[in-house]
């Protein structure tokens, strides 16, 4: 009998850096390593990473030990393996990533993007696990979402549903980076959150700690740490911040019923300064027979890993 | 060996009748009938359903040629088998429907709400044979949907998930007849085109055959003859009906992908005049990866028949 292998790999491609880890069935990552991703040719990029994943392969006793790979990549696409016309990495058009990891590592290769990545993760090692209905939220530099409806995340019928982040919370509203106007992710990324500091520091003259700051250079932890130190107009920007999102969430919840949306990245940091007013005004929206029934929850994946151990997650099932 | 059963029972619970149908694999309605629904002791309705059933079964050959019964109920749950506080039904609260048929008949039976029921039998008998991802609308009285997944239709943690007419597109928008404010059913339901008739007609002196019509009485149905002889008023509410649900679907489709949506109920009549508006709303406010991949088709299963086609299809899986 053979016996089960008892490691995956995970690997965590951003748009600088890409982070790798060796991953038991706990979720503890092993050992971890990371290297530049804007490398202009992409096999150098995989004979690179195949090398220093190759180290840590050795230190946990060889390739025979690796059930396989798991990858979450901007743009990865579950169905075909591709990362396809992602704009913010070196190689453009579609590039057969699943395929060229599995042929450079000899490993059954899995990959998605970051926000299923997420989910996963969370479904299999973090505050999501027994749940077979939830909705992850990434709260970063954009908004992403991984959906899971029985057990599974949602791909649909391309491989590329769950883009919440670009829902339209306001008509003819902020520019979004995908080009269109009023996505949630322009009101509720880190950088949505600066621009709501902008508007919202110029409409009134509410003294705040935040206006000793060049308006431009204003971010989304000076907004956080304001906000700590009992700053009334950061305060405010983060229950603006909160009221969009409770109202969006009520109208995921329509779609999915999930039994909870799990809050993931810089601004689910903020705790109740963000949590507080999404479940008031989540709350304040849901049609009647979700009132008082949907958790909203933040991730417990540790942040520093938990991008390469929901990547990793993806390699269990292969 | 035990012969395939041939048939089964669907039937369509609506809040005045009830109608139902023995139905073949092919989908053919091989016998009907219908009894009152607005009986106000729930086993004299049970009672009744078992009697006028009982003549259709005997008159195909007996209930050993029965697989099961499928239910299309207002807030029918999947899960639990019980209708759950449903408004427009005599009775309150929770009732154990499906346990009520199943031993009435002796037959397994599955319930669902209307919209689900639609759902399945598309995916069963029509236009959505063969897709395991795609949207079912139903524009009645009220706006429903059914969302099917990987070939199976969403139900969500508590069995009421796809509630698509309640997601917000106005804040603070029309009332709803669930009592929030700016739902898409306030909009695009028959009483929501009629809503906007007034609100079109009130707002400009354009002449329209709809001004002969005392304003409080025109219906949905007078729209679509107003705007079938060329009636520019009566087109413009079709326009802005179907520019809502246009902008609505785009974001159905940025949660689950899917291959197509479907229309379903007394609108999606109306044709190109609802189409259009439609196709050309979503197109524009698609995200990018999206545009021109997502088909909006009409059903194509016989109006009389659809709903208790749908809801028989259920009773296959049991």
């Amino acid at each position: 009998m053979e016996m089960e292998k008892p490691y995956v790999i995970g690997i965590d491609m951003g748009g600088t850096n890409t982070a790798f880890g060796i991953v038991d069935t706990r979720g503890n990552v092993i050992v971890k390593g990371s290297i530049k991703t804007d490398n202009l040719d992409i096999d150098d990029y995989i004979s690179q990473l195949r090398t220093e994943c190759g180290k840590l392969i050795d230190s946990v006793g060889g390739i025979d030990k690796i059930k396989g790979i798991g990858a979450g990549c901007p743009n990865g696409n579950y169905y075909t393996g591709n990362i396809e016309y992602a704009p913010n990495l070196p190689w453009k058009g579609i590039v057969p990533f699943a395929k060229m990891l599995s042929e450079a590592f000899g490993l059954p290769t899995a990959i998605t993007n970051d926000a299923n990545a997420a989910a996963v993760g969370e479904m299999t090692y973090g505050v999501a696990r027994g749940m077979k209905n939830f909705i992850m939220i990434t709260l970063g530099t954009g908004v992403g979402s991984g959906i899971v409806i029985d057990g599974k995340i949602v791909y649909g019928h391309d491989g590329f549903a769950g883009e919440l982040g670009h829902v339209n919370i306001m008509r003819n509203g902020r520019m979004c980076g995908c080009g269109r106007l009023g996505c949630l992710e322009a009101y509720t990324s880190a950088t949505g959150v600066a621009r709501s500091a902008h508007e919202i520091l110029d409409m009134s003259e509410t003294p705040s700690s935040l206006r000793n700051i060049p308006v431009e250079t204003i971010t989304s932890k000076d907004v956080y740490d304001a906000a700590m130190a009992g700053d009334e107009v950061a305060k405010e920007i983060f229950n603006y911040t909160g009221k969009l999102l409770g109202e969006a969430f009520s109208d995921f919840v329509a779609f999915s019923a999930p039994e909870a949306i799990v809050l993931f990245g810089g601004l689910a940091k903020a705790g109740d300064l963000i949590l507080k007013p999404i479940v008031e005004n989540m709350e304040k929206n849901l049609l009647t027979v979700w009132k008082g029934k949907v958790k909203v929850l933040f991730s417990t994946l540790k942040d520093a890993d938990a991008a390469v151990l929901g990547a990793s997650a993806l390699a269990w099932e292969l």
